[in-house]
């Protein structure tokens, strides 16, 4: 059975590598790329290339940057008082995108897992102590993951910043905007509650 | 709002145009190009432009090939008197991964489409009528999608080529293996019961 031209099989293989793509669409999207000009399968092959070799984790908050410090990091403009704490950069594309926030990050690269053996040391937790020494920061706002070892993470970050006279804050958990009731987990559901705010 | 630094927004923008890829899937993708080596990140921008350098189109089926003729039309081994007609090269692997025809494959690249305003010179038809006048072929299996520029389009090169003496046949339409009768559309079943063979 010769299913595919040794360019293609490889293509197809590197392409499957990626996360979420299986053997079905690597198929698809390796057939597209053939299906694209000279110019722009370059332009791709170009984009993979260029990005690994020019982003590297800012040496203030460890986000993706193609300037040390990052933009964030250098932007005057935003409040330099208040850090939000995320565990990958794109939770910070995500808070960017909502367009509200303007102070400052810090990616933590990961977050503390007992079961997988991932101590405060093995995150990206260093920088972000010594960034708290020297700065005007009055609030540290925890934005990791409701998971348990996000919430893991937002307790050991909130016991050891807190002695420091830093407030430190948890985003709230509660039924997504949309959401529905009947629908809504057991624990989500208690978080909400809680949470309650008045009106 | 920054989002993005330049070159990852420029790679999500490259990989967003893949087929099926949406922002939020090319931005993962994207991420993960980052948490690649350097190694690996290359092995893929190269497979994308080697794939895109060295892939043809056999001149004699139409398929992609590294070498002309293609494989499967210099293999002395498989039948020279069936040839299968496909839509697209994704078909001739779909087939060969069935591991039960040996004969050899003719890529349309196409079908006919009034609607779309495809004409029989637009598909790659020409090349399939010089193949058969040279050739000792006995049966042409018509293997396009079952829809309506499918059958047209075998509807079409039924009328052409069997003057030539040339047998063609039409791949079944019926209900798919494991599937259910319940659910299955009417002319699927009508198809299946006119289509229905002795046991």
């Amino acid at each position: 059975m010769k299913q595919y031209p040794k360019s293609l099989g490889k293509l197809i293989n590197e392409l499957s590598k990626l996360p979420g793509i299986g053997d079905k669409t690597a198929q698809r999207l390796a057939f597209h790329v053939l299906s694209l000009s000279d110019k722009e399968a370059e332009a791709l092959a170009d984009a993979v290339v260029e990005a690994k070799h020019t982003l590297k984790y800012c040496s203030c908050c460890g986000n993706f940057t193609d300037k040390d410090p990052c933009d964030i990091c250098a932007d005057k403009e935003r409040r330099q008082d208040v850090i939000c704490v995320v565990e990958s950069p794109k939770d910070v594309v995500a808070i960017e995108r909502v367009g509200e926030y303007d102070g400052k990050y810090h990616v933590l690269h990961g977050v503390i897992s007992a079961m997988e053996g991932i101590g405060p040391e093995d995150i990206n937790l260093k920088s972000l102590i010594t960034r708290l020494q020297n700065s005007e920061v009055q609030e540290l706002i925890i934005a990791t993951n409701p998971t348990i070892e996000g919430e893991a993470t937002a307790t050991y970050l909130a016991r050891l910043i807190k002695p420091a006279g830093i407030k430190v804050t948890r985003i709230a958990n509660g039924i997504p905007v949309g959401g529905d009731l009947e629908f809504t987990d057991r624990v989500t559901l208690l978080k909400a509650i809680e949470g309650r705010r008045e009106i």
